[in-house]
């Protein structure tokens, strides 16, 4: 890239090794932020400081957030006797979204995978267990429906039936809306296996 | 999005007004951010600023470079009597990365446009025909074909004639490998008005 000066092509290159962000989207966002007035890039640059010096682990639920618990486990108005298990701080969010779940959560920060070498150890299971010790109704795991995600269900629900709390499984089908003809097998067979009397 | 602590809402905020950055990729940026290490986060903030800091225009080709002159109107190498007018740096990288053009460039920072209101006097037009004083062979018109770019063209080409200078304008046709089914009708009219003897 010796046709940009080397200021704008370290700032290409930052911005390309960002996730989803590839060589075109890095030059155009690169443009964008040399046009911004300065002020404006001094705020954008120090709210990504100031977020990354800022950000911790929920002492509860393990989500990110800035305070020693999350807005969620701070909540009283939430039910805190069930837990969601989720993978990582967006799921949580996604659910968040829906303005249906009253329970809190627990983030795992990642999934049991043995091909990448992720154990039971390297996500927070252990911290999820010892809130169990407290009073609890119920543990409703919403890990994704990918093979990892499903082994991390599995073994999961194994760990915690012993202690009597109610296990359950987040429902694994055709999306709302989804037509039948594009949706792959697995779906459907999944589906199929979930069928609900009528 | 209070399900998300301030911090992390304002970095989602921020980042999301970034163009072609949309409220899911934000969310994925900034939960890859807060994962960095905090050096790395550092030294991405510090080269945002730096870049937007050092960048301004090149004295002769008004380029964004961190310097008086860009590297380009810096190379002695390169044929300084043959000029190509593009709209913005992003279009001069593009004609560069073909690795065959020898001339020298103008930025023109944007195109005549009466819809958005941008005259004569809101590009670089001045600046160029000031460096037609000097010792210019030919001046290659590059500005997109979009209808701003063929007004553009139009309009310096009109402005330039009568200083005896040769002007060009790039070909405008079907694109390499490009199918015939699949090509716009204007696209296709242009094709063959700029047909070529065999």
């Amino acid at each position: 890239m010796d046709y940009y000066s080397s200021q704008i092509s370290n700032l290409i290159e930052e911005l390309s090794s960002l996730p989803g962000i590839g060589s075109k989207s890095a030059q155009r966002l690169a443009f964008h932020i040399l046009n911004m007035p300065i002020e404006h890039v001094e705020k954008l640059s120090s709210v990504i400081v100031e977020a990354r010096k800022k950000v911790r682990y929920c002492q509860s639920c393990f989500t990110l957030t800035d305070d020693e618990l999350c807005p969620i486990c701070k909540n009283a108005g939430r039910n805190h006797k069930m837990i969601m298990v989720v993978e990582n701080t967006r799921d949580l969010a996604a659910y968040e979204k829906t303005n249906k779940y009253e329970g809190v959560y627990h983030v795992l920060h990642g999934a049991i995978s043995p091909m990448l070498g992720i154990g039971p150890n390297d996500i927070r299971l252990k911290e999820l267990m010892q809130r169990l010790q407290e009073d609890v109704d119920e543990v409703i795991i919403a890990t994704n429906s990918s093979l990892e995600g499903e082994t991390t269900a599995m073994y999961i629900s194994k760990l915690i039936k012993p202690t009597g709390i109610k296990v359950s499984r987040i429902a694994s089908g055709v999306p709302v809306g989804g037509d039948l003809e594009y949706i792959d097998e697995m779906t459907l067979l999944r589906a199929l296996e979930g069928r609900t009397e009528l």
